[in-house]
């Protein structure tokens, strides 16, 4: 084992009076050689790791470093280093560096693949993870809560590394504040790229937390500047920010489907961020506010198209005398020289009242405190298409101040809050990809508010001090930055962009194994199913992305004769499977497709057009802790099952659901006994914003007949649903469906014959999580 | 009018560019040409009020100085300058100054005395008061609420001032920091006397207050220091500190009846404190800890007697998730270095706990959180009786670590909490008054826990870096400071002492004015009455200190003949009246002692002994809003009367009562129908821990036939009751007392006979406070 360890004493020249000090380059090839080096290291020292897989290594990285000569681990060629199984690292000490790691294929055996604390007793302060990658690291089940990077102590940092792929339940990134010691912290989250991180179906997703309810009082003083958030959807918040004093500057908000939330916490600074949609995505938001004394400047928002709770800016609504893990009312907050192109209602005030809920939530969840000293100034709207209401007040806005702001609104009267928001006429112009500004700075005269002064440079860090301006912008070509190139953020030596690579086709006719021809099957690859009966006895085990469809003209029957209760189609992590023109059947017993029903540890997904399917127990049966961001049946017909489709385990109502998307349209139900779809999702909670269904334009038939409940189409707690355009005839139940009207449910067109009624109930009582 | 502005001009020596200017002193003495000197004074000018009663000013004091050259009010000379009447002052602008003012026989018209700005536009930042009296400036009512000194904006100082005698409700002292021109503040309470406050009755009578609940988020930086707290006994919380940043530091609070209370807020510094009492009193405080990260360092603690809310260190419970207006859970204190010389369980855990009232109260005010990880280190507690319990558990201090701490206590023994208080044997000396310290060092290492290198100066100022030890001081015989010198505090030209003036004795016969004769006599005076029938036919008023008592050997009786419902003594504020061995006797419809009905701007005060009271309907009644510190009856009967001694109109149930001590001794109750007894205080409000009965061997009976609610003797919401020794006798009434258990309500070897219960109910329903 001594043996895996080869020195290569180098002579460092060390700033101050260490010049006489030696310090070492270690290479090691094993975690005993690891364990040794870190050991016997001291400041200076450079451990290196050789390039390869290091398998199940649990890292504790102790070590007194100094600022000038810290103690680092670094790969021997970054991103050759990959750290897979269970694995983890911890920092403990003093000024260590870690450097060019590739954490992927596995996950962490503790709450944390990165931590910057060994134990209580053992935290690290002024240490850095730089320069490396975590992928995919999820646990194996998705309430399994972990998280990716955690922060402890004090001035530690995680810059130019790329993060993406959490499915599993806790924050990517979080920063604990519980004891002194980690208080104060002037953390840095810097030039990093949080690639995507998928919806997880329910709370606790956030990218980045800083701080929890308890720890709302402490001054944390994290920074989190310069970072590209790429598709952060993990939920309503991709970052939360709950403590005092953080600032989040320069970032880019890049189709994101959340908002950053000052979720507890005061005094926060955000400013010169850019949060960028796709003009169409309405779950691409901008900065949700509650509590005080936060500053809001100098942000660019284009083309979002969020509301309520995802509007561009969100001031919401408090709790009076708030518990402490509740809504804080808005004081004191400052919105000013912020820019918004193409915003639908950009400015939203009281988001969150909920007066309506007073019959089914207790007063500690009432809020009604609307915003006090709040000031809006100096910002600017565009709108390609003029809007009615560029401020929508859920609650009156009586305690917001406006001056000195400015609208081009094409024309569209709007309420100018006295005179504090004028209508201008200015031209756009394009400076970058997606960065378009007012072509001339506008002719109003910036308000000077208390302490504006200190607002003394614009989005591209150009000086206010000469020729000021509202907006975001003083001088629209001087100094723009790049802001969506992609090499300025996370390691230098990786990219997520993927070579296109041209789908395979693989032939298989009814005399093929179908399994050998799925698991030779690359991502993409197409299986086109020849004609006839293919038997199968065994499920068929999807877990890569493929699609398999019938030849062309032919009828392509899978008709499956395995064991009771097992599905023809076994859905695994990562198995995303498009079924297109085939024919299912069972024995009756069986299930169509189903998830694995544990080890779920990331997203499937399941698209299913022009089959026919029938004779299963089970359609579609989704276990607890699986989700799969889309589930789509499109002229698909489903027939003499017991069940039809069943996403309803998650029954602790902790907020969770199995899919985000569940799209049933052009399809035929008939005689499905019970379940026929069953779509749940349970708990009050107020900020996740998900589960949706669509269903239109389906017929169903001799549906429900063993039905307990009494409900053809079970939605309960599912925010977001449309039953619009079907067809329910000589269905035995008492209701079709019964919807939630304080949330996004509504119903269209339907023609209900000889079934139940579709009743729509305002307020849903729900269990509370809090 | 202009006649009254006499200019002198001085040329005034200004630092840097500004030496071409000229300043004036401009002398003024009425208040238009006061406002006129205002309205154009300039930086470095001198206003100067001519000595005299200025009488209904409203100074609104604004301007703009600097700091090398600020625009000063001061007084001709110091001390002789009185603002009288319906009088307030207001500083807006920057860099002012009043200096020499001396407020009295008056009130404020507004919310305040002395207000740091002048409306919601104008506030004032770097202004002082400094050398300045306000004395007994109370509003006309009780209820009518009031600050003495309100700080708004920043930087600005109240020094070397003299303030006394508020009564009415509302802080003395209190900073504001609703919106963001206040916080921040770094205000300066500093080298000031603060004498007496007496107890309020209720809530609401602080001494300084920062900030409140709902600005309980905001930075306050407010610095308390170098200050005398003398008798400051309004209420349970001396100071109040509902702000984060706030330091305490080397403030005296001497006989004060409270403590210094982290209300609300967070990180708080109390460093280098005296705390001392007299050994006997258990109204004072020491400190009391709400919330997370304060350090109470370097403190010392003498004599004192007071217990739960009231101990030396009293570390409360919160409630879990607590509303923004009740109590946090304390986490993340530091109590480091403060040594406690004879107190009663100086350390006590979990104060508040309430969850045996779990049944009457709700949810939201169980106070069941426990601390979390705070630390207590390096202390030192001295007691000359060994005490069973230096720490008191009122719930687990499971969250309480302890290191390094040394006690003598008399080889009694105690919880040593893992050998973190070590039994030591040492020694005391005096090294000044009221300063008694270990006369050496203690020989136990400190323990050096976070950041406690930060702690490097003790209680004298003197260095820990060398030969630390435990305890508030290193080194007991370097820099010991004559804290109790008041010479030291408030105006340089003031003294509280009063010079000692022997009282004169006034005989009154019964054919003399005997108002006449009261009003002559001056504070403190013996009106003795000569033998005889003394008609009286208009109410006496009593509005000074002074004693009625009859001649040696005779019989003196006040025959009062007045109108229905007017009292034979009619109490005004400042009545202080001690009546020895005199008969009253009404005709039956009068009261023999009331108070005014309304503007009772201050206290009254009553002793009664060995008088017979008769014929009346009430022997005492005291209206709404009047207070007296003592109301005692002793060997006193009092018979025939419709009621007895009424005090029972605070039923606004907002914590107020009417005496905070009623003591009755050996007295006969005969015949009274009804309001034997009635104290009352309304409310649930944990921090007013008063209303005090002693009830002692005295005789009831034939009395309460008409008590409409069955009760003879009524407490209802008094928290300190005895009843102890006495006899009641043939009282047709349901129940003596309704006694609550759960407060300090006891009732010993009392004879009841042919009467009612003595009932003690565990938990009284009381209408919530908050």
């Amino acid at each position: 084992m001594r043996k895996a360890i080869s020195i290569l004493t180098v002579i460092f020249v060390l700033v101050s009076c260490k010049q006489q000090e030696t310090s070492n380059t270690i290479k090691v090839s094993n975690i005993e050689a690891l364990n040794d080096a870190i050991k016997n290291s001291k400041e200076g020292d450079q451990i290196v790791l050789s390039n390869g897989i290091w398998n199940n290594v649990q890292i504790n990285f102790y070590g007194i470093g100094t600022e000038e000569a810290p103690i680092v681990i670094k790969a021997e060629t970054p991103g050759k280093v990959f750290i897979e199984g269970e694995s983890n690292l911890k920092f403990g000490g003093e000024y260590l560096i870690v450097d060019g790691l590739h954490f992927r294929n596995g996950y962490s055996p503790s709450d944390a693949v990165v931590e910057f604390r060994i134990d209580k007793e053992t935290t690290a302060n002024h240490c850095s993870l730089i320069n490396s990658v975590i992928e995919d690291f999820n646990k194996m089940n998705r309430d399994d809560s972990d998280r990716w990077v955690q922060f402890w102590g004090r001035h530690n940092t995680l810059n130019n590394s790329y993060i993406r792929g959490k499915t599993n339940r806790g924050p990517t990134i979080r920063v604990d504040l519980k004891g002194n010691e980690h208080i104060n912290n002037y953390h840095q989250i810097v030039n990093n790229h949080f690639g995507p991180r998928p919806p997880k179906g329910g709370a606790s997703g956030e990218t980045i937390q800083i701080g929890d309810s308890y720890s709302s009082m402490s001054p944390s003083y994290t920074l989190v500047a310069n970072n590209l958030f790429e598709e952060c959807n993990g939920e309503v918040e991709i970052i939360s920010s709950k403590t005092n004093f953080n600032e989040f500057r320069n970032n880019v908000f890049y189709n994101s489907e959340g908002s950053l939330v000052t979720r507890h916490g005061n005094y926060c600074t955000i400013d010169g961020n850019y949060f960028i949609g796709d003009g169409k995505n309405e779950n691409i938001g901008g900065i949700r506010i509650i509590n005080t004394g936060h500053w809001v400047t100098n942000n660019y928002f284009y083309n979002l198209k969020g509301k309520s709770f995802r509007s561009p800016l969100a001031v919401m609504n408090g709790i009076p005398k708030s518990p402490l893990n509740r809504y804080n009312q808005v004081t004191d907050v400052v919105v000013a020289y912020n820019t918004y192109v193409n915003c639908n209602s950009p400015w939203q005030f009281g988001v969150g009242q909920n007066l309506g809920q007073k019959d089914v939530l207790p007063p500690s969840e009432i809020r009604s405190a609307r915003p006090l000293r709040t000031l809006i100034a100096n910002n600017v709207i565009y709108n390609e298409i003029g809007d009615e209401s560029p401020v929508l007040e859920h609650d009156k806005a009586d305690g917001v101040t406006f001056k000195s702001n400015a609208i081009n609104n094409q024309g569209v009267s709007f309420e100018n809050y006295d005179d504090g928001i004028k209508s201008v006429n200015f031209e756009l112009k394009k400076v970058a990809e997606n960065i378009v500004l007012p072509s001339l700075n506008i002719d109003i005269a910036p308000y000077q508010g208390f302490e504006f002064e200190n607002i003394s440079k614009d989005l591209f860090g150009n000086s206010r001090n000469v020729n000021n301006s509202i907006g975001a912008v003083v001088n629209a070509d001087a100094n723009v930055p790049s802001v969506l190139d992609k090499s300025k953020y996370g390691p230098s030596w990786f990219t997520d962009e993927v070579k296109a690579r041209e789908s395979a086709i693989i032939i298989v006719e009814i005399n093929d194994n179908l399994q050998e021809k799925i698991d030779k099957a690359e991502n993409g690859d197409v299986i086109v199913l020849g004609n006839g009966k293919h038997v199968i006895s065994n499920p068929l085990i999807i877990n890569k992305s493929i699609t398999i469809k019938m030849k062309d003209k032919s009828k392509a029957v899978l008709f499956y004769e395995g064991e009771n209760n097992t599905p023809l189609f076994k859905l695994h992590p990562k198995g995303f499977l498009a079924l297109e023109g085939v024919t299912l059947k069972g024995t009756g017993n069986q299930q169509a497709f189903a998830t694995l029903k544990e080890n779920m540890y990331t997203h499937f997904g399941l698209s299913v057009s022009n089959c026919e399917i029938s004779d299963f127990n089970f359609a579609l049966k989704v276990y607890k802790q699986s989700f799969a961001e889309r589930i789509t049946f499109k002229k698909t017909s489903i027939s003499n099952c017991e069940n039809g489709l069943e996403l309803s385990e998650e029954t602790n109502d902790k907020g969770d659901y199995n899919t985000e998307y569940l799209t049933i349209d052009n399809c035929q139900f008939d005689n499905v006994k019970q379940n026929v779809i069953d779509y749940y999702r349970g708990g009050y909670d107020e900020s996740t914003i998900g589960g949706n269904l669509t269903l239109s334009k389906s017929n169903f038939t001799n549906c429900g007949v063993k039905e307990a409940n009494g409900i053809l189409i079970n939605t309960r707690g599912i925010v977001n649903v449309d039953i619009s355009n079907n067809t329910f005839k000589n269905n035995p139940i008492k209701l079709v469906a019964l919807l939630w009207g304080a949330k996004n449910n509504s119903h269209n067109n339907n023609t209900v014959n000889n079934s139940g009624k579709i009743v729509v109930e305002e307020n849903l009582k729900m269990k509370l999580m809090y």
